[in-house]
């Protein structure tokens, strides 16, 4: 099990990675507080929950569920789940858990920022994506109509506790849509964890918690440590954004029917990949490594269908656009970013017509 | 004109109260923000929106309006306005100018503190409350169904400008309301405020700028250096509910319909002094020096028919409650508060009961 310790600026708490990460709920003397509140979807908790009960040692919790799925990230929902908390008896000294994939965390962590103006809440993720990526750091947010996360707060957990053996009851899909944010991870950190991705990416089954536990801790340490670095996203945790500028509009401009994230995230990489060829930052030895370890995670849904004009007039929108100008995440190699703000159009254009002619040999 | 400066943790800003002190907008470089938006209400900012323009010098600015009154500060509400400011073209390089009531300051500032995680605003008050109190010290707040102000953060503004003209279109009942606040910050104070007030209560009209200006600077003081001592309400801060505890309870009980917020505030303040006069923590010559100021600001509206028990129901859901313990605020003295959390329910229901019945002489 992997002990990692964030601190950040006005927060400091730990990540526990591993089998029997749950245990170190243990740590936060979870009695001491005046009532305790589990945010989680039915399916699973039916599943999953007398494990984790187990597991975390936790006493008379009581149960929120919301419906799975994209849509329960709403400004309505946040609101509704503050309702229960009132309904029952949650005061300021509650603890929230939030139990389930990135859609509980980031609600669950918005809600736990504002309730009461902000009530100590603990990451349990229980998807890739979130053991490594959504849970760590401290954004919390909801959707606004089309708008992803447009509403949202910085507010750390007082823990993130994350067991790979949740992860067995993934399906096939959802799994890889997370692998594919451990790639962009990898692009991030360095040859280690890239090496690492290349030579045992077949190993990588929901299944298999013993040989995912190291390989998802390390990915989830680079998050810990770009967050320790740069809490409020100033500066260096915009690299985290990697794939992310074209990822979230591929989604958009789809109305999150299309992709699970982290397939649009993929398309994105994909598609920054291009453009940094292009405008000659990215070699291409580097690009087509980086380009067939996305590949090798799985199939993706198409994108050559989709509207260029659409998709390039969202860019400007991203929420880490500055007066309209987006400024762009770009791998010189693995292991080492750029940020540029002054990309011409035409270069994002053609990057993105060359993805999606690709892509109709995906 | 008054400068203060708020230190408190990790916000530091200015507030600036007096005739005159929107120009210290000029102070933020306004014109370096990606666009501006103001949020207030459309009869105000037709009497006033052009002063303000002038007075501030803002330019380029967007109004958002919303409806007046307290049904304005819900969720809902503050998803719309995120909604208007996403049309409108804001990024996170945007500033918000929350210009009205109290209403109108803890909904800017809760969109503000969550728009894009978080964006640039000032609170330019209104009225007395907001001006003396509710717009200094960073708290946001909505209300989500009966229970007020459940969901908010803490999030300071960048500066808070308070001139005194602009309630000169407060109807009286308004402004008195705005005044209960005042008395109550001048028992936190101490004698010098209380008998500044006790002396010139009667000088204090709507239209009468001149004389409101050093008075209200005075008061709105007291509140900047409570939030210096301690932003996050951990202990001193929480000296500031004084009369709030039965206040709030007085508001929920007649669903916010009967009394402005001070007025509540105001039985809430004789409702406490009966509790700490009870309990012999408040002496009787201080308790009824107190009791006159209140009731020389003016009429209020009854609450002898209210059921005691429902009252004393709603107290152990007040957000200061801790574990369903109430921890009251309660004057030793002119200038010195007691927090007490052992105050017998005989005493508390006693108090009440005093309060209804002396009530209905008002």
């Amino acid at each position: 099990m992997k002990h990692m310790h964030v601190t950040s600026g006005s927060c400091a708490y730990d990540v526990v990675a591993g089998a029997g990460a749950w245990h170190a709920l243990q740590t936060l003397a979870p009695d001491g507080y005046s009532s305790r509140f589990v945010l989680t979807e039915e399916q699973l908790w039916k599943r999953w929950g007398r494990k984790f009960l187990r597991g975390s040692g936790l006493r008379h919790l009581r149960t929120i569920f919301v419906p799975a799925g994209e849509t329960s990230k709403s400004v309505r929902m946040a609101e509704r789940v503050a309702g229960a908390l009132l309904e029952g008896g949650a005061d300021r000294r509650s603890l929230l858990v939030a139990f389930g994939g990135g859609v509980i965390g980031d609600l669950g962590g918005f809600v736990a920022s504002t309730y009461m103006r902000g009530i100590d809440y603990v990451q349990a993720p229980t998807t890739v994506v979130a053991q490594v990526d959504s849970a760590i750091g401290g954004k919390t947010a909801v959707n606004v109509g089309a708008m992803k996360n447009l509403v949202g707060t910085f507010y750390p957990p007082r823990l993130v506790i994350s067991d790979p053996t949740v992860l067995a009851t993934l399906d096939t899909r959802a799994f890889r849509s997370g692998l594919y944010e451990v790639v962009k991870h990898a692009i991030l950190a360095g040859e280690r964890l890239f090496g690492e991705l290349e030579s045992n990416l077949e190993l990588m089954r929901p299944s298999q918690a013993e040989a995912l536990g190291p390989l998802l801790a390390h990915a989830a340490l680079v998050k810990v440590e770009v967050v320790c670095a740069d809490e409020r996203e100033a500066g260096l945790r915009r690299v985290l954004n990697l794939g992310h500028t074209f990822g979230h509009a591929f989604e958009e401009v789809t109305h999150y029917r299309r992709f699970l994230h982290g397939e649009a995230v993929a398309w994105g990489l994909l598609a920054a990949m291009r453009l940094a060829e292009r405008i000659e930052v990215l070699g291409p030895h580097d690009a087509a490594r980086i380009r067939s370890l996305v590949r090798r995670v799985g199939p993706l849904p198409p994108i050559r269908d989709l509207a260029p004009g659409r998709i390039l007039g969202l860019l400007p929108r991203d929420k880490k656009a500055v007066g309209g100008r987006v400024h762009w995440i770009l791998p010189e190699r693995v292991g080492k970013m750029l940020i540029e703000a002054n990309v011409p159009p035409a270069h994002v254009r053609a990057a993105l017509l060359d993805t999606q002619r690709a892509g109709q040999h995906a």
